[in-house]
């Protein structure tokens, strides 16, 4: 079967199967999350065995060592991805919540209640705890989900989506309501952006390349996710002490995802009592720092910055800095190179803490905290599957929420219009 | 200026003026709407001088007469679109509504609020009030808009959008906040749907060929809008008096809108009963039928329907009408046929009218009610932009709120991770 084929077939499968999972109780749901935990742990030699295929695959392609890292299951990661199945039971059913009922005078009952988007195509890449998340997550909330990994990862994530497909529709989920394309052909990629018929929507996870093909090529809707070019806006009248321990945590904590701070930027009135002694100590623990001409004069180890550095993801430990003149000249900073991820101010001022929350366009507008608590779980989603860096539908971590739509459920007694 | 030229500049302006706008009081706006409508009947000569201009291109393009009444302005459709403008100014603005406060163990408050989406680019076709709806409903939910009408209403649109233009810059809103692209140049519009970096949505309104176009061809993501094939199943229990009220009533009020019924469904068991007199009706009003053998067999006027007919909407006074066996095949037709816009059952019986809610996929669906109420202003949202046929973002009816997006707002003291 050539790819185009096997995407076509799963898709109608999806539709089909997510025509009956969208009425499920939470009840079936739930009790076949936990199944397909149990079956992880279970059968985790086959997972095993699968993923030392990939990763002697990957050892001999010469993947980079993070990216093997990634790549690399054993019994705590299996067990934890199980864990992760568990406590998505434990949060609320979002299907079925009523949002609003309008009486209107005519006598119309409308109601407004969440349903799911139906079809949803999961495009990621190396790491296949990702296939058992969005697995979970899309059934949870009723949706039907075509994995498609990466194929670095495409032995580990057979073995794993085989294992959970067959324990959820053991527990009486409809066969189709989890799949994964097979073929590690590209073409498999373009044929689900363009299946309008069967997907109701694309979220592609991955690097700044897959999710730009993903947005320039699909005509099936797309929900952006993750890239962040974050700031931290240190303003005159910052605690010193609090914008030291927000710009270190936000650069160092983690400096892989998308929420980490990418570059730091410094009014001109305090840069000379805060630059010196936070310069050292990024230097201290590792971090490339690159500045401007007066970031540099506080540090000797500061590089200068490029153009291009204002606008870099680095995902690494590596800092652009800017000593800005002014709030205006931080607002104009972020909105010409931010990417509307997660963004902070560290000030003592009413009126400038306002001004940041109000004008910044970004998913999430911090004041006095670190950017990386834009998260799922540390807003209390309870589960993320992605960060939207898009307005449209959602925006921020996605939760089980945001794997919804709603539907008008009008309910009359014979009006005419 | 080539007309990519042009689309990038408006974009780039839109932009600009967006980032003011997201901010600008709910005073500001309403004041703004007060004058756009004060000028629409203050310079109606200036309008009234356009729209001759298309008219008699249109006429000398040989455009149907259903088209020319769409396109033709007079004294009582520019006060009609003035008082348009005017309702908008009663609504509520959409704007800083406070959706959810979320605090966590550490302190750490999260607010989500309603914001604008951003720019927001209205692709549209002949009817010129288009023009005057989407720039008010745009302005009063803090976006701004670009708008891109019919090459046949094209002298209208420049009259009409400068006037209102001007207007709104006079009240104090950005300069860029409403802008019209002046070419009418095909490219313009594969232009809007790949600049991403301007666009935050495309909004088609119009015909399926346009809407297929745009969500085909568009990088920027889109709010697909409009095709209705409605359907309106009589169930076995109906009374068939409202039935018969209900059916007519969707097919024949006004058959040219997207809610209107396409295809009538009918239970055998009172297909008897019911279609006689039902197709007389149809008949006697100058409805063409297209149906099953079955449903030729109660009347001599119901010609063969074809496969075609089952996914056609017509917008027209045509009617498919198929019998079928049971509530199954009903929802089974819907589902193949169907564009998930309004679907409708006349029923009396309570758990097929509960599973016919479930069950059957669309933006709306009713029982014992017309489709012809999918609606905005039925709905009770005081305005609407369109009709969501999709599920992502907003599906039904799309007034203000539904032209937000929103944003996280954290306040913390120190907090890291």
């Amino acid at each position: 079967m050539d790819c185009v084929s096997e995407v076509k077939e799963k898709g109608l499968r999806a539709k089909q199967a997510a025509r009956k999972l969208a009425t499920a109780s939470a009840q079936v749901k739930n009790q076949a999350l936990l199944h397909m935990a149990d079956a992880l742990e279970q059968e985790r030699a086959t997972i095993l065995d699968g993923n030392r295929q990939d990763m002697e695959n990957g050892k001999a392609n010469g993947l980079s060592k993070a990216l093997l890292d990634r790549l690399l299951l054993d019994e705590t990661r299996i067990h934890n991805m199980a864990e992760g199945l568990r406590q998505i039971v434990s949060l609320a059913d979002p299907i079925g919540e009523g949002l609003e009922i309008i009486r209107r005078p005519n006598g119309l009952e409308i109601s407004k209640v969440r349903v799911p988007l139906g079809v949803i195509g999961m495009i990621y890449e190396a790491r296949p705890n990702v296939t058992v998340d969005a697995a979970g997550l899309c059934l949870k909330s009723g949706n039907a989900v075509v994995l498609r990994g990466g194929s670095e990862a495409i032995h580990s994530n057979r073995a794993i989506a085989k294992i959970i497909a067959e324990a959820a529709v053991a527990a009486g989920i409809p066969q189709g309501s989890i799949q994964l394309i097979e073929t590690t052909d590209r073409q498999a990629v373009n044929a689900m952006l363009s299946l309008n018929e069967f997907f109701d929507v694309i979220i592609p996870r991955g690097g700044a390349g897959l999710i730009k093909t993903v947005v320039a090529n699909s005509s099936v809707p797309v929900i952006e996710t993750g890239t962040g070019v974050c700031h931290i806006f240190v303003d005159e009248t910052a605690d010193l002490v609090m914008a030291e321990n927000i710009a270190f945590n936000a650069k160092v904590s983690r400096p892989g995802v998308c929420n980490a701070m990418e570059t730091l930027l410094v009014h001109r009135a305090i840069a000379g009592r805060f630059l010196p002694a936070m310069l050292e100590k990024y230097h201290h623990a590792g971090v490339e720092l690159r500045g401007c001409p007066e970031t540099r004069s506080f540090h000797p180890a500061v590089k200068m910055a490029a153009e291009e550095d204002w606008s870099c993801e680095y995902l690494d430990l590596i800092l652009a800095v800017k000593v800005v003149d002014s709030l205006d000249e931080a607002l104009e900073h972020i909105d010409c190179y931010g990417t509307k991820h997660s963004e902070a101010i560290v000030t003592n001022d009413y009126h400038n803490a306002r001004r940041f929350q109000q004008e910044v366009d970004a998913a999430a507008v911090y004041v006095n905290a670190s950017t990386r608590f834009t998260d799922g779980y540390e807003f209390g989603f309870g589960a993320e599957i992605g960060i939207s860096t898009q307005k449209l539908h959602a925006r921020g971590p996605m939760g089980l929420r945001e794997l919804t739509s709603i539907k008008y459920m009008v309910a009359g007694n014979g009006q005419i219009r």
